[in-house]
């Protein structure tokens, strides 16, 4: 595609093609509205220098040479760590007041995953889901088992109180007042994901979630599964995804963007559009994606009224955006 | 397609577009390497006289004009009841000596979905993954999340002696003599599915599995996995898989399937031989899958030595085969 044609299309990268020893950084902080009230833009601009940050480390990473994968994980880690994201420290809690983790990662040049889902206890799910993907001949561990595994492999433990967050808690309050389940029209998902292109062209995908307030105990959303909220295959694209995780999993929404990629034909742009715009709008669902294509381009797509995003690429400096009116 | 050729490439199946009214349902046990041993040819007739039995009443009930969806789960129900497919009864142990169960199933009309996965104690667990789908807002529930809402639900809870089975006691004194962990080369993955095209041309496929013998506990496979062992779409096919879980996720099998067959213009049968022949074989996975497309051709594909599978349609009566060797 012509560089202009692509600037046009709003593709950030390298070219189409990309060029050999280009690099490409997609990040999310979730999906959702617009936050208001009390405390809210100021939360918003630290998640602006959070998003700033995760970048600038992921850039001198893979312009250092660092792998995609090792990338996404340490991305998506910070991420966790951080109190104002649905994942790690600032995850939601379900309908019994307790926090229940899972997130996943993925290598696309094997195509080897390792996912967790429905975990206490543990600060960086991401990482728990990298031993997974590399300790073991399983790609997915849940519940005790995985914490077992967790323990096992000597992984330290946090307790309960770790994840209680002022913001989560009021989140449970308000649930409570409406339906029990998910709730839909949550402000923000709030889930995290990372996809990268490293020097060697080797894509990666990442994403980590608390999952919805007030939740079913034991519901699992599309973040730990392989193929709706995560997916890295270098024959197409890296992809995480956040939002109503339900939806995501109907469609198969991550594999289902490489799939557009990689047998329609359509650019990855594109590709994270027709799912997110047709495909989940027609089923209902809100939510958006971030995508690293082959070359290197990337994009973030969503039908909410924002998404905590950035990109940073080889070829121009990291950009952070969250209402849909800002560009990135 | 000429009727012809499409006989030549082992389609079962009303036609290329399906006639109007015309429906289809194809089954599997699990893929696998052909049994030996001392009552394994009983067994094995046995297997036939299920697969047989389980062919009539679904071909009663969809030319009745009964739905896809009540079809596979029945389906699939009487399949976890026999003590013969590693499923609800005849579910393997895993490294505990425990029994997790997982099952899913997709509607391919709405493409809502149910998932259900480290289960204990539940007898049918395809007919607890369609409560999760029909009665809550989630469509993956897990662990003791999963287990409560059977209990609130009404759902019969079985004690975990009626899991023990003579064959899979002996699997696990095998796989214990082997390495920790998912084996791999066990004689059979023994996972059962259904997909169908009822007589409205509505898609469903639903799958339940014990999982692999000697399994970290916890450990998810594929056919709780929307995408992977599962998917159903009334814009491409139905898919059920079974063999070694982990590949079928990280290929997201089922979807792709679904995918090449969507957006590549492939048929359900080479659409099937791509993902199993190819793509997993390239992954070191083995196993198989059935496949039922909108026309309501039905095909079955494995890269084992054996799967158990049988067909029936509106057009063809219903045939059942074990080995490789076997036609359909």
């Amino acid at each position: 595609m012509p560089a202009r044609r692509r600037a046009r299309r709003g593709l950030a990268g390298p070219g189409a093609r990309g060029a050999a020893g280009a690099w490409s950084l997609a990040i999310h902080g979730g999906a959702g509205e617009a936050r208001e009230g009390p405390g809210a833009r100021e939360a918003d601009e630290t998640r602006r220098e959070v998003l700033h940050d995760v970048l600038a480390a992921g850039a001198r990473a893979l312009a250092g040479g660092a792998s995609s994968l090792d990338v996404v994980e340490d991305a998506v880690r910070a991420l966790e760590d951080s109190p104002l994201f649905n994942a790690g420290k600032g995850a939601v809690f379900n309908a019994r007041g307790e926090h229940e983790l899972e997130a996943s990662i993925m290598d696309g040049r094997t195509l080897a995953a390792g996912a967790v889902a429905n975990l206490r206890g543990i600060k960086n799910p991401v990482t728990l889901a990298r031993w997974v993907m590399e300790r073991t001949a399983h790609v997915y561990l849940e519940g005790e088992g995985a914490l077992a595994f967790a323990r096992e492999q000597g992984m330290p433990l946090v307790a309960p109180d770790y994840f209680w967050t002022e913001e989560s808690w009021s989140e449970l309050k308000r649930a409570r007042l409406g339906a029990r389940g998910a709730r839909t029209g949550q402000p923000w998902s709030g889930t995290v994901g990372a996809v990268a292109r490293d020097r060697d062209g080797d894509l990666a995908a990442a994403t980590s979630t608390g999952g919805t307030t007030g939740k079913l105990p034991g519901r699992v959303g599309d973040s730990s599964v392989i193929g709706a909220g995560t997916y890295a295959s270098n024959a197409s694209c890296a992809v995480s995804c956040t939002g109503q995780g339900e939806y995501f999993i109907r469609a198969a929404a991550a594999r289902d963007i490489c799939a557009l990629v990689e047998y329609a034909g359509l650019d990855a742009r594109a590709a994270a559009r027709a799912v997110i715009h047709k495909k989940l709008e027609r089923l209902g669902g809100r939510g958006g994606a971030i995508v690293v294509d082959r070359a290197g381009a990337a994009a973030c797509t969503f039908n909410t009224g924002a998404m905590a995003r950035g990109v940073v690429t080889s070829a121009r400096r990291a950009r952070v955006a969250l209402s849909a009116a800002e560009r990135l």
